[in-house]
């Protein structure tokens, strides 16, 4: 068993939104997949652990946003690396609320499905939501960001509960799509030759990064005397997360 | 709601392989994901009208080898727009035999996994089998080809029975992925100045054109005088589903 195999299989990315009373929550996901054309019917897996798993368990409803390209990381950090039981994640970001009272995240999706819950599949740890779509629309003339993208060029991790996630250690054996490596050139490109010439003289920096989200601790308190049960701003994750490494 | 939206999803494309005694089958699925990590689960949907969906129903295994931006496109072909029921679909492409007796494809493939179904959900008109990865390889280090590849840079179709097949009248709401855009700017790139040339004074030539795989008819005989019962010899579809249109 090879288990970089799983780095090869291709998805999007998404935002689910739902709600608990008049408290809008959601995350992101990767796994919304087409089951039937018509009538049309999704799939979903989420992981037993996440709030947004256990609101739509109760609602049987819940949206899906299309991420694009451009969508600000800064909504894929809220959404998919703090949780929903302490956080308002729509606090910061713009939505629409359709008249079923759910919420869609609109910054720069390419479009948003309503779906409700037909059947739900238990398995270890996740819970696949099969799921018919009520009613959909199209936002921006974006394209859709893959989790391919994500990877390679927003340099993004996978959450520890996510149903693709991967030990870091895991290869990767793809050769990054085109506009990923396109990106490459550009920043490389983007860089004066004075700059390139003073990055070689001096020495790199080093930092410690959180593994599962790629937080770089810059705190005024030295990484090794941070507290024992000191989490990870971004994601929640414990220290030993951490590794040092040249940034 | 705006069915253009189920354009906006974004998968991979894979070659499933399973067999009925000594004989082999197949077919191409874009709906391959997975659902737990841990251990590794992953669903996919298949056609009830499809041949393959009756022999992974019997045998309860099946293998998906990961399509690559390389992989022929004679390969997608063959096991997207012809039924196994007629054609013996591993005759002409390279392939190895698991211990298990299961055939996986190796046509610059970026990877293979054998899975055991564990469950299966029955909708309308498709079956999702949830189903157990028991091993898995690497085979080559290539892009893994996104459905939105094969569809803006392939310029291929799903066939009719696909879970993401959407009638070709449906508008594409997305912007081409960069790599597409960059292929589109290759081609152009490549033709030179006085074929342009030669080009702008011709009158552009028509023909007729399968709106399901973009099969473009050049026989001897007129289109218009086919017999009614003809079919798209690349993917079986009748002659209503030609459309004249300029090549």
């Amino acid at each position: 068993m090879d288990k970089s195999i799983f780095r090869t299989l291709s998805y999007g990315m998404y935002v689910l939104g739902t709600k608990n009373g008049d408290r809008f929550s959601g995350c992101i996901v990767n796994t919304v997949f087409q089951l039937t054309s018509e009538p049309p019917i999704i799939g979903v897996s989420i992981s037993k652990d996440n709030y947004t798993h256990d609101l739509i368990m109760k609602e049987k409803r819940f949206t899906a946003s299309v991420i694009s390209e451009n969508t600000p990381v800064s909504v894929i950090n809220t959404f998919g690396f703090r949780t929903g039981r302490k956080t308002d994640k729509f606090e910061n970001v713009s939505y629409k609320v359709l008249p079923s009272g759910l919420p869609y995240v609109t910054e720069k999706m390419c479009g948003w499905m309503e779906c409700e819950v037909m059947e739900t599949v238990s398995l270890p740890t996740h819970t696949v939501f099969i799921s018919k779509v009520s009613d959909s629309g199209i936002l921006e003339r974006e394209t859709p960001m893959t989790y391919a993208y994500y990877h390679h060029v927003v340099k993004g991790n996978a959450p520890k509960n996510a149903p693709t996630h991967l030990n870091p250690d895991v290869a990767d054996p793809t050769k990054p799509a085109e506009s990923a490596q396109n990106t490459d050139r550009i920043e490389t490109s983007l860089k004066t030759s004075s700059e390139t010439k003073s990055e070689s003289k001096t020495e790199k920096k080093k930092a410690y990064v959180c593994r599962v989200c790629g937080h770089v601790y810059d705190g005024d308190i030295p990484f090794e005397e941070l507290p024992a049960d000191w989490v990870c701003p971004t994601c929640g994750e414990g220290k030993e997360n951490f590794v040092l490494k040249e940034i």
